[in-house]
């Protein structure tokens, strides 16, 4: 989990999250919409895919990312087993 | 956000707020269940303070841990607006 949150810990990563929510894309076509360059992108896209939070396939000349939801459902899982706190403090 | 996940990016923390799941804790209460000594503790408790995942009030000598939800909830609704995947990509 320290890899996933370190992950989440920077907006351009976040934003590339955003991107592929809306649909699959390539690595070119998630660099365009980013004033960052392409290595930049690549880098983030490992950090991303390290974490398990995308999915890498090849396809043609390309690599297609695409969001990995599984690991959002044991993200989800974790914060409601916190968020579903008795009230029984002192 | 970026504060929240790198707050969440570290074990100890995240066994901090599992701890105060259960109920709330003074720093000396949250030291006592860990090996690492008063003052690290008091380094994480500052981080997760400063993210605003827990909350501290004073109770006399102590202060007292608790946990915020309302970062949890939103969490939940970042990490719910990412899952809710059309499955329309290529």
């Amino acid at each position: 989990m320290n890899e996933l949150f370190k992950a989440l810990a920077d907006p351009t990563r976040r934003q590339i999250l955003e991107l592929l929510k809306a649909g699959n894309l390539s690595a070119g076509e998630i660099a365009e919409r980013f004033a960052i360059g392409k290595p930049a992108i690549s880098h983030h896209l490992a950090i991303l895919k390290a974490a398990e939070l995308v999915e890498a396939r090849r396809s043609g000349q390309n690599i297609i990312y695409s969001l990995n939801t599984t690991v959002f459902q044991d993200l989800v899982a974790w914060v409601y087993s916190l968020k579903t706190v008795e009230e029984d403090g002192t």
